[in-house]
This record gives structure tokens, sequence and C-alpha cells, in this order.
């Protein structure tokens, strides 16, 4: 009965927004207990449908029916969250079917969630929660006013005595300020990291890092001179190198190591995540690089860069490496299976998470 | 050259993915500073492609140029916040090349903002800024971890021995909890009506209402008995009725039609915008309603509906409207131009802010 009063107002909406030609609803994506999951999509006049998806290392055909739904059933996928997208005769789309969608200003994909039957390190569990705010602050480096996310961890007051250290998290090129917490978990990382004491309570500030057409130095201008202070005047935290911790992936993953070592004397802790760095400001700031490693490896507590094997970054990463290590920086690897994802980005967080501001 | 790179590094992802068939990434919409809107969209292979958008009563047809690029253009749209979709030999997608998306649960829809010459009320200004939370809580009604969002107001401290006023404000039916600030920009409205002394500063609660396949029944016990004492045990605010009030869109002002009127010993000011009253609940609640209008009206120290004389739910709101009057409740009426949009949501928002707590 109530389901028939819903579809009465639906038909209302469909007239209202003149959409009689709108889609069959579908259940896509179908996650079942034994983690198999369908993806569906609608397209009868469509000549070839694709499924693209971190799950798989190539798209994979879907099979239409006679109602016009292409089908495609992935069996047995590990418990992980997992950006997915149609290819409709060459036309890449998110999937109509579902609300949970990839916080980008590029790709428009989709997100499905397969839980498992145990929870994982970023499920949302019954621990004491963060919470994270949506704020703006004034740059004046890029003259604007400019989005940031802030978490603050369970428990946290804002006028407190206790001071936390912060942790500054850049998305990947082309994502959002949203991506590290919509995508990434971000924030229930840390609940449970810090329910179960393996990292220390802290702050998270996930800026907005793309900052074209104005070149990325800018970017490392806004951090410095804009969000810092923004942070640093409006929270209880520590002002010094540290309690400051730096991480980012892919371009945000670049932009870390560029403004992490050009201000080596404001971040104890830099964390890189198969940085992108085929930019001008990283060959300006490395090529003829000549660093105090001495000095450098006394000022960090903690230096990583991570990747997965299959990242089609994975060779200039690797002579990232090599070309720290040539100039005596002290530094930790974390090499794992997997691609440039955002499955491989919860892992590498996970990690740092646990070895900050320790 | 920084451009190139950035290329370089698109089609290094566009390899990877392996969606070497991406579309061209196009320019939608376009808005010019005489406020014409080009909208575009790549469909080589598709034989109609239609813009269905709040701007415009009906769809529109858009042109295919050879290259399959498909476009229309809107010349003199009143600034406003509209949402879009295009329907592709049929089938309603939203525009690729656009990142602002409706928050909704059903359409898939863009957004765009016309932002005009002179800021709006739902501009972003150079004022002080509140910030909005994304919380967590228990419902036990529902027995779950629910999401909530939080907006509190510029200068609020959570430890401060000031209290605040406290709004809740539902969204529409198969809307979420982020579409009253993505697509409604209340916290926006807020900053702006703040600023200028026009509204009280308070705290705006935006729940997540659509708790479906539950009968609506369980969202006002959620209400009741889970958010307001979340919200009371964890922020400095008023627990009498006269200083709670509740809002809501739609569906939503349906619930808050129910919600309201069988506790007006707690929410003293209920506003409901274009009400869908078609519901079991609401039925079971008004019916047979016999109230005690005098004591009502004692307790309500504002009632409001508001509705647009296009809505296609007009007549129904207007057969409510009739409804509380014959029952002698006394009733404030917002009519005015438009349909079930939220372009009108942010009028009557902006019309409830400036009523609420005086």
């Amino acid at each position: 009965m109530k389901k028939n009063i819903y579809t009465v107002f639906i038909l209302f909406l469909s007239v209202q927004f003149a959409i009689a030609q709108r889609a069959p609803r579908l259940s896509s994506p179908d996650v079942s207990s034994d983690n198999s999951v369908t993806f569906r999509y609608y397209a009868p006049n469509s000549k070839n449908v694709l499924l693209s998806t971190e799950i798989l290392k190539e798209p994979i055909a879907l099979t239409k029916d006679d109602k016009g739904v292409w089908t495609v059933t992935l069996s047995k996928v590990k418990p992980d969250i997992y950006p997915y997208s149609f290819i409709v005769d060459g036309v890449e789309t998110d999937d109509p079917n579902n609300t949970y969608l990839f916080a980008n200003e590029r790709f428009k994909r989709s997100v499905v969630d397969v839980p498992g039957n145990k929870p994982l390190i970023h499920s949302l569990k019954n621990v004491p929660h963060g919470k994270i705010s949506y704020r703006f602050y004034n740059s004046k480096t890029l003259n604007k006013t400019r989005r940031v996310l802030v978490y603050t961890p369970p428990g946290f007051n804002m006028q407190e005595s206790k001071k936390y250290p912060v942790l500054y998290l850049i998305h990947g090129g082309s994502d959002t300020e949203e991506t590290w917490t919509k995508v990434g978990k971000a924030n229930l990382i840390a609940d449970n990291l810090i329910a179960e004491g393996k990292a220390k309570s802290m702050i998270i500030v996930m800026p907005y890092g793309n900052v074209r057409p104005a070149p990325m130095p800018d970017f490392t201008k806004d951090i410095i001179n804009d969000i810092i202070p923004f942070i640093e005047s409006n929270y209880p935290v520590y002002n010094d190198s540290e309690h400051r911790a730096i991480a980012g992936f892919s371009v945000g993953g670049g932009q870390t190591l560029n403004i992490g070592f050009t201000n080596t004397d404001k971040f104890a802790y830099i964390s890189s995540y198969a940085p992108y760095t085929a930019t001008e400001e990283f060959a300006k700031n490395f090529t003829n690089w000549n660093p105090d490693a001495k000095k450098v490896n006394e000022q960090l507590k903690l230096f990583t860069i991570s990747v997965g094997k299959d990242d089609f970054l994975y060779k200039s990463v690797q002579a990232n490496i090599s070309m720290f290590k040539s100039k005596n920086i002290e530094i930790e690897t974390l090499i794992v299976p997997g691609g440039h994802t955002w499955m491989n980005c919860k892992l590498y967080l996970t990690n740092t998470l646990q070895q900050l501001f320790k």
C-alpha cells in the first residue's frame, strides 16, 4: 500500500519533469552475501555496453536481454570499495541506478561497496565517530574563498586545552576535496584506528588541490600561507613541524613531495602515494636538487613513498625513490600489489595513520 | 606547457582505465555574463537528445553537429540555481561534463548555477561563514547508525555558555541529507541573512528523511526519540518548544506537518513547503483530526505553508490549507510563482529563516 502511494508520487514527478521517457529503475549494483556483484544498465538501442571497473584489469562486456537491460555478474569479489562506469557505445557514463558517485571533476563514475562478512578497516563500525566539517577559508594566494574539509576526531572539543597534531591530506588530480572521505573513507579509517588505539587522535585537513588553470606552485603557497594559518587560528592544534604531516595521492602525491621538501622545517612527516611528478614544479624542485641530507633526515621523522606494482606510474615512482636515495634522503617504501586505485589509497592511509606523531 | 603535461597525464589515465573510448571533454554548461547558458552533450550515435531543465516548463531539443556534439543555448536565464538533465534516446542522464550533481537517490540530474551580476541571497559572499558538520548518530528507532548534517552559524563555539535555537530541516522524497546544502544552499542563505541581521543565529539540523522500506511514521519517531536527543546532548541548544522549529519540502513538507502537529508541545514553528500529503501517516493524523485549536494556536508561534502556483501539488496544498483553516488553526501562507522546484525551496527557506525565533 505504502509502495503504491510512492509509485503514484513518482508518476506525478515524472509528469512534472516531463520525463515520461525515464528509464526503468533497476537494481544495480546488486551485491550478494557471497560477494558476487551484478551490474545492470538499460539501453535498448545501444549496440555495445562494457563495464569498466577497478575490480578487473580490463573492461568486460554486458549481455542484453529482450527488454533492453544489459547485465554482467562478477563473482567472488574481494570485499572493498570500487569505482566503476559503463561504456555505452563508446561513451563512458556512471550507473543511473546507483546514488554512490565518485567525487571527481572529470570522470563520471559510480562506486560499489562490497562489505564482505567481517568489518574492514574502512567499515562503519560501532565506535566513537569523529565529524567532518565543510568549511570556507579565504585564500589570499588565489584571491578567492575556497572549500576545505576538516576531520576532527571523536571527543574533540573546539575549546579544550588539549592540542592536536594535524595531517594535511591531498586528493588526486581531478578529484575533489570530498574524495578522501567519500571514496577513501579517511574519516572511518581514522575512527577505527583511533578506537583500536593504533592511531593517535589527530585532525585531518582535506583541501581542494586543483588550482588549474593557475600553476601548481600556487597550491603550495595556498597550503603554507592560507590553509595552515586558517587551521592554526581556528583549531586547538600544535604549530611545530613535529605535529604536522602531509600526504597525498597521484597528483596530490606529487604536490606532497613539492610542498613537503620545500618546507622540511614545517612538516616532519611526508607520505606520498603513487606520486605523479611529471610537472614543471617537480622538475624545478628536484632536477638539480642538492639537499643537506643530514639536516633533512634530522628534520623528518618519517618519509614514505607507497605504490602498487601494477600502478601505471610504478616505474616513475621507482625512479623517484631512487632519486631520493641517491641524495641520501632516508625513505621508507611500501610496495604492494594493485594499481593506481582508491583501494590502494585506503591501504596507504591506513599504514600512514599508524605511523604519525609517535 | 603545463597544459601539455596534464594532457599526457590524462592520456595515461585513459589507458590505465582502458577507456580510450572516453567522450571528448566539452564545456557544459557554459554560463555567459549575459545570463545565456549553453548545454552540450556528446552522442554521435544518438537520434534524439532533449534538455530537461527547471528553467523551462517543457524539455527542449538539442541540435547535433557533424562531430556528434548536441547543443542548445537558452538566453536571458533568470539568475538562480537550476537542476537539469539530458534525455538521450529516451534515457535520462546527467551532464558528464558537469561536476555539480543534484544530491538525489532517484534522479540523475546535474545542476547549473547562473550567478547573475549581483549577489543573490544564496551566493557565496564575503561574510562570516558557518560550517556544516557531517555526523553519525545511533538511531534506536531504526536500529542503525545514520547520517545527519549540522549547520552551526558563524562564531559558533561548542563549549560556549550561549545557547542556540534549532531548525530541523527535511529534504524532499528521494533527496538526501545533502540536498538542502548542495542544491538548496541552506548554509549560505543562513550565513547571508545572519550577516545582514535578518535572521537569528541558529543551528540547522538536516537529517536523512528516507526510511523506506520502513513506513514514514518511523521517521517521526527517529526525529523525536533519536535526532533531537542527539543534538541536545551534543550541542549548546535550548530544549524548549519556542526554540525548536521544523520545516521541509515535498515529502519532507508532509513529514513536517505530521511531525509538527503530533508534537506541538515540542515545535513552536512549523513551516511546510509544497507538502506531499497523500500518505497513510497524513491520513491517519488529519482525516478525523479534531484539534483543540485554541491550545494549538497558543503553542505555535508560527505555522506556514508555502507553495508555487505552478506546483503540480498546488491543488492538494490548497486543500491542506483549507483543512487547517476549517479546524481554526492559524496559518500563514506564501503563494508564489513557480513549480515544485528547488529554486522555490530557497525562496521559502529565505522567508522562514527571517521569521524564526523572534
